[in-house]
């Protein structure tokens, strides 16, 4: 006889959390076969994220194997592709061979969480801007911040050294804030072993919609407590502002003030799991509507859960996004199930949050328990790191970061900048309008595509400039630099905001080898520009020439 | 008045040793200006590397950042585009911006190593093997493993779970050696963890040239120890064979034997820094010829050490490429690049090799000291651990180490897998003759252009196969799945050897919607094949009609 099938989706706090208490609960001899679906084979410590960008904790240390911590529970570390209600079925995405998954459920969790998504954010932070959200954002942020640190370091010109040494993070809440004080910490403790760099050219700047910070979390002394520290450590605030926009040298605000920055932090725009859209499911702003005991309205044996479900909590208000009710949902849900197959009643989910806390970065936290008790300053941080490493899953990830802790405080990390695989490919780039894409003289790495927006190419003789075309959607420049020329011969500059598409001139030869026709095109295409610049030079001659003649004549 | 420059290019063991030699001698205030010119920000103690495989080590374990050993040098994180010897300078790579660095110098010292190049190898190797000669290496080799164990473990088909589940290292010298037996431990102990993996269908086997392990460097009977505790904890070994090429689901060996498998690692072809060759020097197989004094040959004010370079060592012989040389050989660099300027004479390089270790995993070791003492088993393994920690550059990074392989006995490592940045645009793959690329049915996941052979396009129909189409060099093939339709509605199998590449469905969007004639393109091309199935369709149903009506008529 076959198993029946419990599918838990996510491996976030929300779905771990109910694959573990379902182990528990059906113990390993069971007839219920436990699935869990994740992106990833390990489970992220999301509070401990922020750590990963100081180096204070190694890589591994805010992971923990799913295996290690679901000894029962079959995993399949795939991308979701489909669910299918009706069907009652999951697709999975296939690896090392062409096959889609197919996986038949019995009961279903919805534990999918919620992602970054700049998508519909405009202009430019979706190409431009750091999403921090999982583990792979805070490793590429750190590289990053060493990449500019490094770079600034031996920069001459002025006006990039400041732009390098200029950090900007978008989003006043916990996140953000705990982003900012690792970002602050980081840049400054790096930059200080530079000679070259004067620490006070280094602006950390923090940009937040509201007057206050973590105005949705904390009390307003807590906020200003925090906020004085962080001042005090050289952190600026512009609050009653957010991020609009952002080029790949400028961060664009509401208030309209430009900042020169090429480094852009976005904790803001968190959308549900776009996956959840599709499904014949009851939404509350892209959330999965649940009744109280956590079941999806009008879905038998189908459950949700954490960031990507709205359950409600008391009157008219839902559960706060947060690992603290997950965690707790997830216990809740994991019993409603096992009552649900054992035909028993299920109870509702009730919780009081406990208290809120952030990490300031050098060894300062702010924190609120039970609604009434407030604590902040050195005690603060004690108690963060105690109640963090207590939640950690697993003794052995506990005792791992406990010493890795004491380590710190007698041999800080180094500023090592992983570069684990080379970046491929194309990147879409967002520019304002004015900015330069390239300048004459430069080198020809990329070429270029217009996917929205008009490029202005300009050669310059004897200090005079000249625009000779202009580039519309659609239409690519700055191959010649990668078919015959080492340096770029003219300038190209966005007579409009642009999306621009950058390929790569290691990847472009790849494509123009691979695709006998499209090299063939643009060659046709370079040929035909400069026959347009001869003739044009013939025209003006002839006029010349003309105009001669006239005067002779006359 | 300008600083004079000593510009050391490269980052390894023998360029980051020169300059910490050339910093002891100048001291801070200097008159001349050391810079080192370097691909990465830090310092890879490659001796430790196959300890990141199986996860003893952290990842920043093996690092140390240039800036911390190198307090009074200039540090160029860039990569070198070229270097001009009569000019006296060297070019480097662009930055956030889009300016090569020129740099000018007044001696010059070559530390540039060598690099893994598969290029010249035939057949897929370059596609398909893992090398492992660097730290990005072995991460990505370690997400490997993880990779195809948490695959194997839910893989249904017998067939493609052996192929999982079989791992091949070719070149059975240290770093081969080291290797295998890191990737054994790892891959059994990892698998252990699943209840669905047998432990007797993992197979991990050694291809190696010669007729025993690391016959360059150790003595026959140490070779023969290391090779029987491998083979007790399960490595096969493939003596007097290597291998000669690679698809993404086969190994191919010279003996004619074919292995399947999706994990082949090689650590054969190091071949001397390619910007070596483009310089006006004398080369012995690819390496700078340099005097005893470590002086390159006919060029004042330039030396070289280390892997890229042929140092005289007693008559006809050249130094080796190891470690142990390099960091004596840029003692004795520095020392003579001080006696240069100071108008002193320079001494020759002389060194006596102490000694050969390797590990063989599970605290077992081989070496040899002095050319007459030899070690092996836990003895050995004792002191190749206390010679490397002594060896390792910085008391911190000496403690921090010493505390991870401590933990390590209390609390060993989870099997995470990091992808830290996704992949992004093409792969290039190798097939051999007959391979399936997919099959009907599978996932359209991917456009494919043929960049080498022929590929076969086979419909079927009531159980009956037939080709309808032959892919030639230039072409494209498996579009329709992604204009289209979800699945493959025919198999492409190569009937000649074959080189592909490879396009992922999203890159294959970006690249249509940025190119429309692209796109246009390829629809007019579907168009064709589809009206050319039509009309053969039609061609038939008339021949049969007049079949009929030949029948009717006689």
């Amino acid at each position: 006889m076959e198993k029946k099938r419990i599918v838990v989706l996510g491996g976030g706090f929300a779905g771990v959390y109910t694959a573990i208490h379902l182990e528990k609960l059906f113990g390993r001899k069971s007839e219920y076969e436990i699935v869990l679906v994740s992106r990833d084979n390990y489970f992220t410590y999301q509070p401990m994220l922020s750590e990963i960008i100081g180096g204070s904790l190694g890589v591994y240390d805010t992971l923990s194997s799913l295996r290690s911590l679901l000894k029962h529970t079959k995993i399949y570390v795939r991308e979701i592709v489909e669910i299918d209600i009706a069907d009652q079925s999951v697709i999975l995405s296939p690896n090392f061979n062409h096959k889609n998954l197919y996986l038949k459920y019995d009961y279903l969790v919805f534990g999918l969480g919620n992602v970054t998504d700049f998508r519909n954010s405009p202009g430019g932070l979706h190409e431009h801007a750091f999403p921090f959200k999982n583990l792979s954002n805070a490793l590429t942020l750190r590289n990053h911040l060493v990449d500019v640190i490094e770079t600034a370091a031996i920069e001459e010109d002025p006006e990039l050294k400041k732009q390098l040494l200029t950090f900007i993070v978008g989003g006043g809440g916990f996140s953000g804030v705990e982003a900012v004080a690792e970002i602050n910490d980081f840049a400054r403790s790096m930059a200080s072993q530079y000679d070259s760099i004067d620490p006070k050219s280094i602006r950390v700047m923090m940009v937040h919609r509201k007057e206050r910070l973590m105005n949705k979390e904390l009390s307003e002394s807590l906020s200003r407590y925090a906020e004085k520290i962080l001042r005090k450590r050289g952190v600026e605030f512009l609050f009653n502002d957010e991020l609009v926009s952002a080029t790949p040298m400028e961060a664009f605000l509401a208030s309209g003030e430009k900042i020169a920055t090429s480094t852009i932090v976005s904790t803001v725009p968190c959308t549900p799991n776009p996956l959840v859209e599709t499904l014949p499911f009851e939404l509350c702003s892209g959330r999965i509507k649940t009744d109280e005991t956590l079941k999806v309205l009008n879905s038998p044996n189908v459950w949700a859960l954490g960031d990507c479900a709205a359950v409600p909590l008391g009157k008219d208000s839902f559960c706060p996004p947060t690992a603290q009710f997950a965690v707790r949902q997830a216990k809740r849900a994991a019993k409603n199930i096992y009552a649900t197959i054992h035909n028993r009643p299920s109870q509702p989910f009730q919780f009081k949050q406990i208290g809120m806390m952030a990490a300031l970065g050098h060894r300062r936290a702010v924190g609120e328990l039970f609604g009434t008790i407030k604590l902040s300053g050195i005690f603060a941080w004690f108690v963060w790191r105690f109640v963090y490493l207590w939640k950690l899953p697993s003794l052995k990830r506990k005792f791992k970061v406990a010493v890795t802790w004491l380590l710190e405080v007698i041999a800080p990390g180094d500023a090592v900048q992983l570069k684990v695989q080379p970046i491929y490919g194309m990147s879409h780039l967002h520019y304002a309008e004015g900015e330069v894409i390239f300048n004459k003289g430069d080198v020809g790495d990329y070429l270029y595509v217009v996917v929205e927006g008009e490029v202005g190419i300009v050669t310059e003789k004897d200090g005079i400039e000249k625009q000779i075309a202009t580039i519309k959607k659609g239409e690519f420049f700055g191959e010649m630099a990668l078919l015959n020329q080492k340096f770029r011969t003219a300038k190209a500059y966005c007579q409009t905001s642009c999306d621009i598409v950058a390929i790569r001139k290691q990847d472009f030869n790849i494509l123009v080898t691979s695709f006998g026709d499209l090299k063939a095109h643009f060659e046709e295409t370079e040929q035909a520009r400069l026959q347009e610049q001869i003739d044009q030079f013939r025209r003006k001659k002839e006029q010349i020439d003309a105009g001669n003649n006239d005067l002779k004549a006359s």
